[in-house]
Parts: structure tokens; C-alpha cells; sequence
């Protein structure tokens, strides 16, 4: 299995990236990585030699998080982001991992790799932790905000296949992101939605759940969630902010509580670990690694404030996605679809 | 000031209700209660007689959760939601509030109240708590899924009016919601809401700060943020499904880390101390107390989940709302922004 990394993409790059990636060559022995970006600023990260399934590959310039991301691909043809997306359409990589400009990356992997037999439009799948230590996967969150039904149909295919696939839910349940959970909701559009699931549904093709409503995502009443892309980033985004607020007035009513004497008697051991393992589980980086679903080939998207354990994980992502034939399944499904007469 | 109460709206109702409503009677002495219900249930909870200021008005029958909020209502003529929009629509009363059927409520109170003059939608505002302690205001978070460019222009006007009388925010910044802070993102809907909004400011009567996106509404880049209904609902929800996935998370975590014997030296005061404050923090109830924006009267819609102290916390909103010229202030704001040709 062949990835090429994004040495230069994140708030935190080169650094968290060069041990994200060197600690995913020592987990997974069957991974050949290609570390892309500026060879000078890597290897000061790098303890001697680099190991041997981890290549070097020159990319001399770097697209910033804030630039506009066509035009900057255009402008910065030796920039990592390109250059991963040049590994892929060559096929000299099987996956390509970044943590930068999730424009960027987008817009070099369309142009690296061809979409899916029957695929109308890429999206990007999110997973989230839910209550009960499941994980629910959100699609699509940023990639597609003029939807029409049957993309909805096809995302709830593709975050299927990648939620057996990847994150092993033998039968992943479908749930269509609405305000209400009564059938009127929504609009005449969610309603052309919710017949096509039905159908594909009737198929045996998904296992579709009826309407999910925001919280639900969190409470692990699906295990596939779609929706339009402005709506799922927003989600996406929203949950982070609150998390943090959350996580922030914890440590600020604590820091109090020290100060107004208790602080002797605080139990750090059980406090801090208590603490630690809470900020890894609101830290959605930690989870690092969302799929661009639809494209011939596997792009992995990193959170841009990733650390060196999102890298890690999402080059992880990026192995189980590209091994266990995610793609083969989804073309499959597709066919299927259309085969049996489902508008697809 | 006289605000109907709805006793029997919300998933404890009338308990916590006529709890909230005599809390809010003693700690409000100019204002007038109506507790709206059954009688022998409301009375189950108050020892010995009501208070001078609180009035029993009698309703027979229940509006559930679940419920056709337009049909439940046809159905129910009775029913203390009905009820409170009848004492609304004779003006009987200033103000009502309810912690019952959403839906419902709204349906109620567009039946009692006309529109402010110049007003096309009614929204939904609903308040966050943010990072540093302040509060930003969503609008529209369900009323309206149907969005022209000009309900969001209406929606910070009427936002902002809200955030000054109520929250006491002198110049409340004013952002639209989008997935990106780029102008170029969002299409070609919010860039016209774009220019309505940059509009207003230069006419002076918003203070427009530009896109956010979702977790801004949580840092406090903003005091009113803009959206359509659909969005904003799942916002709300989706923000309140994190908070209480991490929440429960931590009360995990602790748990663990108590039955693995650093039981002993757990400062109980201070921990306990913090974890009440995060809860009271992470539970969106306790701000309770939602507006409907654009009606000739003042709606203030609770949470389901509320608490006593949400309810009373809602019927303090309602009264600052009433008695601070909120729709005054809208109406003539409504009304400069047309004199000074800016589409609204």
C-alpha cells in the first residue's frame, strides 16, 4: 500500500505530519509512505536517517490554508498538495493523506483521479464519536452544496460502503438529516430524498433508518447521516465550537475551584487522566481522516488543526480505505441500483 | 406587565413549570401571572393558595410533543397552548410563554398576533452561551425553511433589536452564517444576502461583521448570527447533542476513575462544585427562553428539557421584552431601512 503524505499541510506542519507519518511506518508494515514538501524543513524533524518504507519527494512550495484553492493549484504547480495529487494520477500512490487546504486537496484530487462509474458528485464523509463509543459518519460537509435527491442517494451508498468497510458496521442504518422526525418535514425536496432511500431501501441496496435530527447524530440512533454539504460543514463546525466551549468552561470552573483553596486535596492522577482522555475524545482531530467518497483512487482529508496522532490515524484511514476495496464496493452497489431501477 | 404561562408545555410539565412561575412571581413584583392548565394538576404543585399575582386560568385539554402543531390546535380549542394564544389575541395578557409543542406555540401565536408591519417571516431567535462568557443570538433556528435574501436582512435587523433591549449588547456585531469566510463561498443566495446586509450597515442600521461560520456562533465572534431555518435548527440540535455526548464522556471517565481507587482523595466539594457549574453551562435549558421575532406581540418559546429555572428564566425574557420597546424598536428600524431604500 502505497500513501503519499502532505508534509506541508496543517496549523501544525511539518512537524505533527513527519510524526504522524513516521509513527504510522513503524505501525504498519505493510505501508510504503511518501513524505512530500520541503526537504530541508522535514528532515529537521526526522532523527537521522529516514526510515525505510518512508521516501522523500521534493515539493518545493506550499499553498497556505487561507488561499483560494483553484487558483492557487494553478499558481503553485510544485506545491505538495499538487504534487500528492500528481502521485495519484500517475499511480504511483494508491492514497494521498492532507491536513491542508481542504479546498486544495479537493481540487487536486477531481483532477488526479476520475469520478466513480455512476457517481454525480464527490463528498466528504466526517465521522463523529457518539454516545456508547459508536462512531456515526456524516456526509457530505462541505464538498457539494447544490444537491439534488439523488445525491443524497449516492452519499448514503458511498458513507455505507466506507462505514462497513472501514469502520466495521456490518449493517450500517441510513438516517436522512431533517429538523423533524415526523414525514412533513423538510421541504418537497427531503421528501424526493426520503423516496429515493425508501427505494434503494426496498432494494436491499441500504438500511435505511427514517429522519435524524441534529442531536442524534451524538446519540448514535444512525450510523450513516446525510445531508447538503452547507448543512453537514456547519454541523461539523458547530459541534467543534461547542465542544471546546464545553471543554474550556470546564478547566476554567476547575482552575477556581483550585484557586479558592481545594487544591491540595485534588486527586491530580484521576483528575488530569479523567481530563486528558475527555480532550481526546472532544478533539474531533484525534479522529482524523475523512474520505473524499466518489473519486477512482482515496483522498484522505486531515483537520486542519491535526496532531501527530490524527496523522497517524488518518494514514491508517487511508490503508483500510484503499485495502479493503471501498471503492469496488461502492461502483458495485451503484450498478446494483441502477440495475434494479432505482433513480441513481 | 401580564404574561400568560403555558402549564402543561414540556417534558416535565406542570411540575417544573408552576415551580418556575412562582419563582418568577416572587423575584418579579411587576409582573402578572397567568398559570395556564388544569387546574388540580397545577394545584398538585403549589402549597396552599397562589400568590396575589398568580391567576389559575383553566384549560381542559393537552397539546403533546408529538403533535400536528396545526392540527393538534384545530382539534384542541382548549387545549392551555390555545389558550394562551387566546388570552394573546384579546390582549388579555402581554405575553406568553410555553415550553410545550414548538410548533404548536408558533401556530397559536401567528393566530393571535398580527405581523409588525413590514415584516415577511416570523424567526426563531435562540441565545448561546459562548467562550468569555457572552451570549450570540441565532436567527432563524425552524420558523422559516423557505429563505429569500430579505428574511435575513430582517432577521438582523430584528436580532439585533433583540440583543440590545434584552441582552444589553450596545452594538450588537451582526454575521451571516457561511461554511467559509471567504466572500466567494455559499453561492449565490448569500451573496445576495451579502450585499442586502452590507446595505444596512452602510444605511447604519446593523452593524455587519461578514461571514462566520459554526463555530464562531460559539467564540463569540458575533452577537447575532443569521441563518435559515433548516440550518439553524440543526445547529441548535446538533450543538446540544455534542455538549451532552461530551458531558456524559466525562462523567464516564470519572467514573472509572473512581472505582479504580482514587475514591479517597476526590475532592468532592470542588469537583462536584465544577461539574454543576458545566452542566448548568452545557444546559442550553437553563438559558430557556426563545423569542418569536416579527409577531405585534411577544411569544417566548422554552426548551422541552426546561427546568424551573429555565422557565423562569423564559418568563423573565418575556417581560424585558414586553417592557423594553423590543417591537418598537424593530418596527421603526423596519422602517428607516426602507426610507432609506435599502430592499426590505
Amino acid at each position: 500500500m502505497r500513501i503519499a503524505v502532505d508534509a506541508m499541510g496543517g496549523d501544525r506542519a511539518p512537524k505533527v505530519i513527519v510524526e504522524g507519518a513516521l509513527a504510522a511506518a513503524e505501525a504498519f508494515p505493510d505501508v510504503q509512505l511518501y513524505l512530500v514538501g520541503k526537504p530541508d524543513e522535514v528532515r529537521a524533524f526526522v532523527d537521522g536517517e529516514l526510515p525505510e518504507r518512508v521516501t522523500l519527494v521534493e515539493a518545493d512550495e506550499v499553498i497556505g490554508m487561507e488561499e483560494h484553492p483553484a487558483k492557487a493549484l494553478r499558481r503553485k504547480p510544485s506545491s505538495s498538495i499538487a504534487v500528492c495529487g500528481g502521485l495519484l494520477r500517475e499511480q504511483k500512490v494508491d492514497a494521498i493523506v492532507s491536513a491542508g487546504n481542504t479546498g486544495a486537496v479537493i481540487a487536486a484530487s477531481l483532477f488526479a483521479a476520475r469520478l466513480l462509474e455512476g457517481v454525480h458528485r464527490p463528498g466528504i464523509a466526517v465521522s463523529f464519536p457518539c454516545k456508547g463509543g459508536g462512531t456515526s459518519v456524516l456526509c457530505d460537509v462541505g464538498a457539494n452544496i447544490n444537491m439534488k435527491p439523488v445525491h443524497y442517494l449516492q452519499y448514503a451508498v458511498m458513507a455505507s460502503a466506507y462505514s462497513r468497510d472501514v469502520l466495521g458496521v456490518e449493517k450500517p442504518r441510513v438516517g436522512l438529516l431533517n429538523i423533524g422526525t415526523e414525514e412533513s418535514k423538510g421541504g418537497s425536496e427531503l421528501r424526493a430524498v426520503r423516496g429515493l432511500l425508501e427505494e434503494a431501501a426496498e432494494a436491499g441496496l441500504i438500511h435505511f433508518v427514517g429522519a435524524v435530527e441534529g442531536n442524534h447524530i451524538f446519540e448514535g440512533e444512525a450510523d450513516v447521516v446525510v445531508c447538503d454539504g452547507f448543512v453537514g460543514n456547519t454541523i461539523l463546525k458547530s459541534a467543534e465550537g461547542a465542544a471546546r466551549v464545553v471543554m474550556e468552561q470546564l478547566e476554567g470552573f476547575l482552575a477556581q475551584a483550585l484557586s479558592s483553596g481545594a487544591a491540595a486535596a485534588l486527586p491530580a492522577d484521576a483528575l488530569t487522566g479523567s481530563l486528558r482522555k475527555l480532550k481526546e475524545f472532544t478533539d474531533y482531530s484525534t479522529y482524523g481522516g475523512a474520505p473524499l467518497l466518489g473519486i477512482d483512487g482515496c483522498a484522505i482529508i486531515a483537520h486542519g488543526r491535526s496532531n501527530a496522532r490524527a496523522i497517524k490515524h488518518a494514514i491508517e484511514v487511508a490503508r483500510d480505505f484503499a485495502q479493503r476495496g471501498v471503492n469496488e464496493h461502492i461502483a458495485q452497489a451503484l450498478g446494483e441500483l441502477s440495475a434494479k431501477g432505482v433513480p441513481s
